[in-house]
């Protein structure tokens, strides 16, 4: 009855024990399970679909090297990322005190992981990545220091093979739209390929401006500048730095953008004058801003990028609250993105009150908000959801994106929110193949909770079914206008 | 076997799924389920008790129209206020720019309401209309935009028949003692002429002072000199004020008044020298307050209501962390309590620390405390009810009157507390017709919340049993003296 | 079939009632429960098992007058803790005013505490007690107001026989190893004796030197004078004051110690350099530190200790978010530890930068956090571990020290932080005899916690074997080094 892979990843996974709960969670998983994944946002490189012949290169250059939540939990257990081949930074120069040798053997890599995959016990992580190499490459046994050898082969096996290239996989996984992450001054070459070229799969970028817009931001001045050079509009004044950018928002949306990202460390917002934007850009590109000059030049260009979806459609969404690069060791060495960045707490209240003001009453605007601060769910972010016309609050972010996280998400949220005031599901991730993985938890859990409202006499199996379908699939398109 | 409204309303909702605890919950509730209730806290207004004829309208005046836990969420979706019939201020001006009808056709409102019904999914608020248009107007078939006009007859027809009075309701609906909330500067006409009528219904009023004690309330000079025209007591000094606010504690309770109710932005108290009391109450009447003397004072206010708390024996409220009138629009149209209130992060631990050192340990003073942000139940609340001879926690607040609200505020309190320093339950609403519905929402909370318990061996069936009596009713009763 | 004690304590209790879960918990029970209880942090008194003979005195004596999460609740309700006979300190002049008699006759107490013993209901305290009250003293009925003295006969019958001795109890108890805390100052006169005795119980110390660390802590200037004492060093100046810490620390090791413990009001770290250092240790003694001095002296003591514990090896760990004494009156009568200590909201990300930054990444520093603010668990506290590799996370702490406290934290924490970036158990108490009690609830919280993730298909039941011996075992013997 069970094939091997039945014991690896059961059917029934991620559901609750009680029998009735069960049955109405597997009859809502069957409605949904099918449907074509919607990802409006992530991180993948649009490069592996412009290229028709890109390659994932070996199984450790797939699954560890490039992914932070792998190598983060080994690094917290003394594993150092070099012994994992995470590259060093090219302008970090090696003192002899602390030389150590990048692991370029990817056999080697594999197994210091596959020996400590036992780390990953109960984390979407470790859940992921079991039902990745079941579903997307065929393994039968379970990741061991013993196993680990041969599951490298099977994978390196797989990745040689045309099936496997980027674009096969994206049709197999039945991807109805996925949304990059771009710089403002990015010239979306790979995004302009794609356009052009025969393939139908629909890849569309995002504008995330935080380069530009954070005067403190590493390089801010060239990133100034090639926003001028991008657009060809000149960002020697604040006037202009702005016409560039609603430049490039024309861009994006000509190549199929339907929205913008913004991370910020708050969500501060406060308008400023046009004669104080001017001054403090001004300082910004004379070197001189202050702290104080950089919180309020992005509070405010918070509230022009508000202005300017309201004008062209496009969606804004808010990422907040997260202390990047906090081990400044890891950060010198081998840059942004190393599993070392840190959640504060976070206010959204009177933080966003500025804003709101101006264009929470607007549904032309669609501002799409992130939290890492799990106690805003019920406290701040459902009580302005759902009140709000402006606002919709985005899937449950990052660490949170697992199944306790979501649980907790729409424990929270849904009662004073309502369904109808979330974005549904995005997978928000650099990993390609784990994307049917994250989804398929996402509808789980969705429909392990309404299962549980059914049983409660909450809502009726026929509204459960309406909404499974709209967590799965209708909601998240909705929110982005897709 | 089951009936129409057995489909619509499940005889065993809100239970957990799992046969022996479904079956323990029901027993225990069988055992509650008729026992009187008592309305300790609440916002009916007193009017609809003291005029024997009162009607209360169409069933969009009933339902829809001032009920902002409805409203706030249409609004959320992009439905104007005005489309709801919510009235505008009186003294909003409408300028051309801004005009929008205000839709007087109630049909046409329930039916914008009734389309848009499925936004209340799995809410706290769809639970309670469906309960009530089942059990109060004896609705058989779910709200649609299809069903909607007949539905609006059913309910319309009822509300011209006499046992749909107010009073015949309260009976119908077997509440033993419902308190109002009323202004320091209210008369209490309506309490009077219940007082002076032969209705049997116990009708209470309860003390919020709180447009006089905050300095940048709304027309607070205003409000001072009424307190002083309705009181006979000159408000001129801020110790006259101080008698005024006696006088009112005292004439509250000669008309059955058990408590006061406190608003404030945070819990802040802190007391001041009768000099500096004098200073700034003198500033306030020369409209010359600062932001920090509405602080000091409001904190100072805390501390003097406790003292008459305990020289009077009135059970003190406090209801701190709600951002009012977030959106100021919506405030600028149609004022106060439209669903526009947003909570922030609240801190009890040193803000209380002055008013707990001087009369924390005097079981005199009962002061009840409630909150919005959840994440104090764990950290602070349940510690320090768990201490204070004078503390009780209130019962989940406003956002938090859910079932999950319900279940993670006991998860969240009792361990540490102990039930017995908890407040039962109080309905806090001004949807009269409600109340039933959301005592029925908490006893079946805790009666599956206690068989719980009972299946993992923390308490046995008959303490259980008696735990069920006191939080469906005692509690309530010996938290507010009544 | 069951016996009276199986239904004051049933044997599957604290496991969810669906029966697969229950089953595969009950099998996971079996599997651990007999493991030895390894007890690397918690505050029993040395010299009950230095002295051969120590008796516990009184049921009342054991179990209420020393026990603060017995008497706080008792306050809470009103009884007086010199009802209790918790005593007065010397120190403590009772005037008059304020004159209470202390309640010495301890079957009085005793009553007072069984007629109220329903206070405790669904309280950990209650969970504890009554298990101890079953398993160590072969109580077979409930406690309650009636059997209240046929119960203390039977507790007193036990406390006079040898086996009921500590040593004895210790043994019983399956204890493998029992660490104490203790100041830095203490000359650890139990301990030595311990060390020369024939007994072979293994009881270590472990080092707290808040006393002399925090500036204001009362008598410092006395504490550091008897640090010199102590240790024959010079504290006369912050360098000598340093080297009689670090002094203390190899005696403390030579004893055994594994650890240091830190408490603080925050976490705040931040190095001082040697001459800011000095001046502000020379302030100190003169009596004239600042509160800002006392912060920063504090947050630069923790970057010491770190330091320290790279170089000798013994464990840190770090307690903090405790607001003490809350409770003027009761602080003033009764002194420390009386229940009144009250937490508050705390912040680790951006406090723990600077100590992280210096030493975070570097193995040999093993820091164990704890918290009181369960809001830190996913967004703070399991990023930071399953980052840095010099971080563990303890246990739920004491008010989470509670099968709902047990849960959340193994629902936020494990995703994140993943099992093994966690410390087991500790049960930090003061109340030798609830030492199994604790353990067991853990025992249980965790089994019945890796059965949920056997029945939902995260981890296969061969997993949860091996993580249920790691809970109840292992992870805290590997985190503090045993």
């Amino acid at each position: 009855m069970h094939d091997r892979s039945d014991l690896l990843l059961p059917r029934d996974r991620y559901f609750g024990p009680e029998p009735r709960q069960r049955e109405i969670a597997q009859h809502l998983y069957t409605e949904v399970a099918g449907l074509p994944l919607v990802c409006p946002h992530g991180h993948v490189d649009p490069r592996m679909f412009a290229d028709p012949d890109y390659s994932f290169g070996s199984p450790a250059d797939l699954l560890i090297i490039p992914d932070h939540y792998v190598f983060r939990m080994l690094y917290s257990q003394g594993v150092g990322l070099e012994a994992l081949g995470v590259p060093l930074r090219q302008t970090f120069e090696v003192s002899e005190t602390s030389k150590v040798s990048l692991e370029t053997d990817h056999r080697t890599i594999w197994q210091t992981f596959a020996d400590r995959f036992y780390l990953f016990r109960a984390t979407p992580t470790g859940m992921w990545l079991t039902q990745e190499l079941v579903e997307v490459f065929g393994v039968q046994e379970k990741l061991t220091g013993d196993s680990a050898q041969r599951i490298y082969d099977q994978i390196a096996d797989c990745l040689v093979r045309p099936e496997f290239r980027p674009r096969a996989l994206f049709e197999r996984f039945n991807i109805e739209v996925l949304a990059t992450t771009d710089a403002a001054t990015d010239p979306l070459a790979h995004h302009q390929a794609l356009a052009a070229s025969s393939w139908s799969g629909r890849i569309i970028p995002t504008l995330r401006p935080d380069a530009v817009v954070n005067l403190h931001a590493p390089g801010w001045r060239q990133n100034v500048a090639a926003l001028a050079a991008v657009s060809g509009i000149e960002t020697g004044s604040y006037r202009g730095f702005i016409q560039a950018l609603e430049d490039r928002r024309a861009y994006f949306k000509s190549l199929g953008a339907a929205a913008t990202d913004h991370a910020a460390l708050t969500p501060y917002t406060a308008e400023l004058s046009d004669a104080e934007a001017e001054t403090i850009f001004g300082r910004g590109l004379a070197g001189r801003a202050t702290a104080d000059d950089a919180v309020r030049f992005a509070g405010h260009m918070l509230m022009e990028m508000a202005r300017m979806s309201i004008e062209d459609g496009l969606v804004m969404q808010l990422h907040p609250g997260s202390f990047r690069n906090h081990n400044v060791e890891v950060f010198a060495r081998h840059g942004l993105d190393k599993g070392a960045d840190i959640p504060i707490a976070t206010e959204y209240t009177r933080n966003l009150k500025p804003l709101l003001d101006k264009y929470g009453r607007d549904a032309r605007l669609r501002l799409i908000l992130f939290t890492l601060d799990e106690t805003t769910y019920s406290r701040e972010l459902a009580p302005l959801a759902g009140h709000y016309p402006a606002l919709r609050l985005g899937p449950p972010w990052w660490f949170f994106d697992s199944l306790n996280g979501m649980t907790r998400y729409l424990d929270q949220v849904v009662e004073t929110a309502g369904l109808y005031n979330t974005a549904g599901f995005n997978d928000d991730t650099r990993a390609f193949p784990s994307i049917p993985a994250r989804h398929d938890l996402w509808r789980r859990a969705s429909v392990n909770w309404l299962a549980g409202l059914v049983v409660r006499g909450i809502v009726d199996l026929c509204d459960a079914e309406d909404m499974a379908h709209d967590m799965a699939y209708r909601l998240a398109k909705q929110a982005y206008r897709l």
